[in-house]
């Protein structure tokens, strides 16, 4: 009944490869079926103004997507000279929920920015990036301790996210375009390995939903995190 | 135990004064506490490019705050030359959440924007823009009927929104600044006048939440929504 | 003859009413016939970068309308990226208007900036600004003033606007939109409390004038900010 | 008295030289003292698109100010990203001074676009931008009529602006860049050949001023700008 | 003597991966030792609006670089809000260079946007970006002839770029990033595939140049454009 | 052959004026034909910020065009907003090459900015503008050591600029815009008073270029650059 001939509460297949770019303190490419996002850390030793002389450190988030990394070609962000609601909110998005799991007076007064750029998009871009992006903040902070530059670990859980929504009147986990693009209510659920909420986002799309649809979407969700938090053990482990 | 002294399940004072503007189509002054939001609903005879021989209109929103609607002033955003982040995200919600709400096959071709402008800020703006920009809409749509331009009515529901969160430990109802600047967990939810929810929005601003967390905030927005909706009946109905 | 019915020289109605939002410093809402202004005065603890050091402070004015002030919604400055040549014209009129009165060296070094939001647009909405401004700015010197944080008055006198013009062949005052929209000539005429000039722009927006036309004006004008500053009085005084 | 040496009613030295470059339609580069201004009209043969099937024609005008005109190296505006306040209210001041003498019917659906550049400022900009850019308006006219594209002259009078002002207590005709930085009181006016005023504008940069000042400096200006009018003659006629 | 251990003509190795993107209809990721670009041509049905009703297409090319491609991150241009004069000097050369050997006569009324964005950079991306940009053209082309589109085969040649430049005194053959950032000299070179020239750029970073220089330079120029051209044609042959 | 009648390696005719504004501490208008550009070089008194305490100074270039300087008026780049990508480029490459001849250390810790701003267009303006703005450059060098500022002449050698290409098959100097516009290829070339290169730019407008034909141009370029140092010289002897 889905597209792609997933059950209900089947993932996409999960691939997290590290150590993919030659400078960058932390990163990865994270594929979630054809959805690939590739995530760097960035550490700068100072932190944003308005954190100095705090003690505090701080982690944030850019997102972009290449050009050509959907069916037809969008306009290229940097050409056009602003970047769109839409990567704003979601930038927004992946800044909050790493923090939520980030020690910030460990961290010290630097600042970690985490760039997810999508090089090719097939729905949940938002939540790979914040599930990769994860795995790139914690090789970086792996490097800032392998360095002692910074002794105890700020990285206080493991963070990933997942949509699912209401799809041809089922409850689905892991929504692909094909099913993004249709769904009635699609939410994104950040949630963190020892299974607390970060952040929830749902939206009726098509018809309101009920309480609950949303306590529904949840449990998958749930399900669905657990699979890539352990693809991130996974990945940082080797 | 509130900074207000109010119980945890207390909304603030609600008051919808309509028609004050003399040029809208549709208008309303919403004051939740000392939350003030101006709406005006503008009809426009044609529809965006992309409804363009649909059949269907549409409904859009757009947000801003008055410099001086805070403690501090800050930036214009017309002087700063871009809105930011947090006012796109938010007037996006705000006409996700009327759209919800609308039929707009029986809007037909045209296109109403919703104009929410903070006059005073006192945390939950977004919620009162959303609550009050309902008002400036409903009677945007009576108008239009009363002319014979639209027959049926596109109005197929209230829609309203409040926010709730944890603060001091507590799940509370309709957060103020003081409350909202020091809660751990924040989130907005907008929910129609049949009980069913548009949207979920729910952040951890400290510690990840529990899924229980999540349904205890979800009752009390429940309760607080039905009683902006009863407040909404009572202002349309002048 | 006039659409409104007033006599040549009659102005509209005029109310102030003070202290309407909760923040600022001083702030009132000035209604000049269907012409409505939100006027805020905010004081920051110190001086633009160019004064430093000086021993002088620095008033300055900004100018907004909202989008359905008028009888069509007019596109959101913040939204467009840019303020128009007219909004800027706008508040460097009004700015250096309440500079003209104030003692800068009295006020010591900080800024005060002076908020101008046209709720409702009908005609002369620069003029409001600069007459409801003068009033948010005496009540926010009477703020500093109370407090003890400057102690000579910078205010060194009363200014107030109007608009006068030639409509249908005849010298008017106080012009409203219907006639504003209509006008052979139209002026703008800012006179302090004690009678003198600040400002005079006058414009042919059909055939030239006459020299005697600008002094017929300038009576007009003289009498219509009289009223304005006895209105300021009244408003201040209560 | 002056810097300059010149008695209070003296203007400085006018030069208007035509057809200094070779593809404008119309051009001058006119010089009063040490202000230098280039002026080019540009025709293009159709009319803006809110005049469209008007049978009406349209004059606008551009301001700019070459980075070293002045004493010391100012920003370039097209690198800075955006015109000023002050070259937006300069340049809507010429447009709408030379509309004022021009015909737009006879001119047909056409516009007529003046670009004033400073090569040199010491004080008038505006001013000599308003009569040098008469005299390539008048002289693309020309063209268009021996050209027979325009049979009827759509130039239905000359128009100059010069700048007054109350300088040491003085009233002072054209006033050069000394004498504007240190007035008291500060106008331009803007006057047609057959000695009507098109624009006003006056302004107290210290202390207001009387009624009586702006006589005699209205006085001053029509003195000053016959003898503008009369260089407009002898350089068109050449 | 080269930071690398290369020989003065030894090129740096050699990888082009094709068909990386589902989407594009035509893609490559280029490796020229740690300088790795993606490329992705996309087609779209119409020309640009200046070759409407010409009978002929265009092919235009977009340049970026993911903002930690580098040793230290970047700021993002889409976030800066506009693309720095070195990338839109790089894009315009990548389309010049691809349109030198594209008959638009053939492709017909429509156009190939060619996107080079840098995943990792280490030196001579602009020439990476030309090489592989060819790549992604040519399958977009094979793939428009597959389908009928076009019948003529509108690529006339192949086309290739290097950098060489004067380091630590001689004259070497495709500079990485240590010997970019150190050269006297640095030149790009985008030669066809029957070894014309398409465009020579040479700066003198340190001292001036000699005219023998210069052409010891195109000698090294020519011999590795033939290799990359090699390349080239067994990528599009696989 | 040529549309002008000049022989293939004929220049057109070369005017340099000095001291034509008042303000900067050099200046020219350079004539090349019909190309008219002045230039100025102004002097600050600091460093950018990338050179502070390196004992060093810098040189950076602006290039504007008025927007009637060419057949049809173009659009005016600080009302557009930005700096197209051509500008840029142009005033990058005026930098660079006045930089290849300047010691920045005997400048000392000081920025000279020179702009070129082109008065009338026929071809070759930013050759005009580099061979300009060498001599506005030298006449505020020789200003700085007059003054006694610097000590040692900052100034290594002569550096100018010419264009040549392929037009209707011919190797010619000195393009005019008749010719550039229709050649098949097209060469700026920066070079210095002792016959060293500074910049080579060669492009193919239409058919790739043979490395001989490379060889011609800089055989033409260097007799140009030659007769346009004697001019150089003579205009700074005067």
């Amino acid at each position: 009944m889905r597209p792609s001939g997933r059950s209900l509460d089947q993932m996409r297949s999960i691939s997290i490869e590290t150590g993919v770019t030659r400078y960058a303190e932390g990163s990865c490419l994270i594929r979630v079926g054809n959805t690939h996002v590739l995530c760097t850390a960035s550490v700068e030793d100072k932190p944003p103004p308005f954190l100095r002389n705090s003690g505090q450190g701080w982690v944030t988030a850019e997102y972009g997507m290449l050009p050509r990394a959907t069916h037809t070609r969008g306009r290229r962000e940097a050409a056009s000279g602003k970047q769109s609601g839409r990567t704003q909110e979601i930038q927004r998005l992946i800044g909050r929920s790493l923090r939520a799991v980030v020690d910030r007076q460990a961290l010290g007064e630097r600042q970690i920015t985490v760039d997810c750029d999508v090089i090719q998009a097939d729905g949940g871009t938002r939540c790979a990036a914040i599930t990769g992006g994860w795995v790139a903040l914690r090789l970086a902070m792996n490097h800032l301790m392998a360095k002692g530059i910074v002794t105890s670990d700020p990285m206080m859980d493991h963070v990933a996210a997942i949509s699912c929504g209401i799809y041809a009147g089922q409850n689905v986990l892991d929504l692909d375009y094909d099913e993004d693009s249709a769904a009635g209510t699609d939410g994104n659920f950040v949630i963190t390995g020892r299974g607390k909420l970060v952040e929830v986002q749902a939206s009726a799309e098509g018809a309101p939903f009920a309480f609950d649809d949303l306590s529904a979407l949840l449990a998958l969700a749930a399900k669905g995190t657990a699979e890539l938090v352990a693809a991130q053990k996974a990945a940082v482990e080797k």
